[in-house]
């Protein structure tokens, strides 16, 4: 088995920024799998969620495994042996492409709180160069889930001619009410931390509270009410009784507060606020006075919107909504509605059927 | 127009908690509307949800309206000339009845964090007295929504001979994994606030960061997703484009803050952690080995249960099941699921079809 490396693409022309900004410079790191053959024409842009990070899939050479091993790899609904897939780090994450921790080329320190606020079309945009890179001009297909599946839905609208496919996966063309307020309650739990001291903090000194805070709350949302009754119900942790304390009594409790614990050793709370910030901007409707058709007549590619049954992050009311939208602008969309107790995760963490009808998709459809 | 006056029985006899341990003495606060029947057999006791008080109906002297004022008074579905109505501050509250804010006879200051750890249970048993104090011996009803469904739930089983009517609203016999998670996140930003001290701030300075956020939280699980899109939708609050910062862009963002922000002036933050934990721990079917309906056999009122279809803190399928259960029991139950677009708040703030719904069962059924 190869071992994968994140590799790194550093450019210096000028990215303008929605904002108004530019940044001087960035570094995109990114991944590759398989090859990509003469005409170029076989390589599939995967974009990641929230969270997520350019190691798709294999064993990095950190040691860690892939966040799609059960949908990228040889012979599996990517094929990695048909397909050259590549996925970057967005622009305003922590795993290795320019962001809040990357050095602020005018100061020498860390961006901080001095990183623009961006956009998921400023994500977009930012990964165009290393498609030029590779010399791909039409990619076989765009993909992602969640955040992921928005900067899927953004690509076909800013690059309509280079995208054949679009696999768009628990996801919405905007974020809804409900969801801007659980980005907003997670930033405000950073924000409050005084360990976040206005976006300042050292790297082995961050907001760990607050950042484990907004962790939580964005986990309960990726996870249905059924799937959390039926895995930790009411479920003691390691008791006979309740304490009687404000301690972990729950299995509930204690799975969030492992998450919680975890989650800041492994991403920055300042990466946490710009790239939720980005996704409570993110508007496929745009310019278009909010018409959903509209917005999808700007683009060219073939969509496969992909819900989940239990997914209360995004409903699969949204992507049908996405789909009738689609067709009614003339293009060739579908909506799979799997069937998935689990809830937004699912995109995730189930295989099938997603993985056969993205393979029919990718191969022969 | 009377004004309502909070009134305090006070009482030296040591209540029994479930924790094990016992208050040597307790007030509690109430209010009452209409006339006790000389029969005394009028009375009907509302229990309160968690940010609720003993203010349900008419103006306070203190200025304020009563939480419940669509609903109780006089001609209204709980009339008030006709039945009369008891409402007390739960123990563990901060609006009268006794709780981490009161003090302590043992060290001459406030509770605080030594407050026992309580049930809904115990605050059941604590209303007893004030029942004693006006001889009652049986209820027309008991009735209340939220946290009051669930102490309305458990009155019937601890005093099943008390309570011949009973009114479950937005509730359910116990809580489940995913709204005991929303109380941890709840907890845990209280208790991350490093001004919550251990529990031990100053009445002038409480942890207000952590109080708003478990506020916010909250919050969102009152309302529907459909209600806030309705409501909010991507409206920005004061400003026509986004405003590149993390400020406040978006209308529900504005509305949220203020929610939180507002709370920790009417209440205290030892308090939420007491309430929500009792909420926590509720199990109505207790030692019956979690079989609801031997829970509901141990019962002897008529049960009429209230749902609200876009209620997802507790849903109406949660509520169909109590009904079964009670039925299954041999109880006189009935499932009422009411069409309510807002959410889980529609108990509070929707009059209709409740409120003849609830007449009909109080005056002729």
């Amino acid at each position: 088995m190869t071992v994968q490396r994140t590799q790194f693409l550093t450019l210096d022309q000028p990215l303008a920024l929605a904002c108004g900004r530019s940044l001087a410079s960035q570094a995109i790191a990114y991944q590759t799998w398989g090859t990509l053959n003469a005409a170029r024409d076989n390589a599939i842009l995967i974009f990641h969620a929230l969270s997520g990070d350019s190691h798709v899939s294999g064993v990095h050479e950190d040691g860690r495994s892939g966040w799609w091993d059960l949908m990228v790899g040889p012979g599996r609904a990517f094929d990695t042996e048909r397909y050259f897939i590549l996925c970057a780090n967005v622009l305003g994450g922590c795993k290795g492409s320019t962001g809040p921790t990357s050095i602020n080329p005018e100061t020498g320190q860390a961006y901080g709180p001095d990183f623009p606020v961006i956009t998921l079309e400023d994500m977009v945009h930012a990964q165009r160069p290393l498609l030029r890179h590779f010399g791909i001009e039409r990619l076989h297909a765009v993909a992602g889930g969640s955040m992921g599946g928005m900067l899927t839905l953004a690509f076909t609208q800013l690059y309509p001619e280079m995208a054949e496919r679009a696999i768009v996966m628990a996801a919405s063309w905007t974020n809804h009410a409900q969801a801007i307020a659980w980005n907003k309650i997670g930033r405000r739990a950073i924000m409050d931390d005084p360990k976040w001291r206005g976006g300042r903090y050292p790297v082995d000194d961050p907001p760990r509270n607050g950042l484990a805070l907004a962790r939580m709350i964005g986990h309960v949302t990726y996870i249905s009410e059924g799937a959390m009754d039926e895995k930790f119900g009411r479920r003691l942790q390691s008791r006979e009784e309740e304490s009687f304390t404000f301690g972990v009594d729950y299995a509930i409790e204690s799975y969030l507060s492992h998450q919680g614990t975890s989650f800041p050793q492994r991403f920055d709370a300042n990466s946490y606020l710009y790239i939720t910030r980005a996704i409570d901007y993110f508007d496929f409707t745009g310019d278009t006075g909010c018409s959903l058709p509209a917005a999808f007549a700007l683009t060219r590619a073939r969509f496969r919107i992909f819900s989940y049954e239990s997914d209360w992050l995004y409903s699969p009311a949204r992507h049908e909504a996405m789909t009738q939208a689609a067709l009614a602008a003339g293009r060739d969309a579908k909506h799979h509605r799997i069937v998935a107790p689990l809830g937004h995760d699912a995109f995730l963490v189930q295989e099938q059927p997603q993985g056969d009808l993205i393979r029919e998709f990718l191969h022969n459809d």
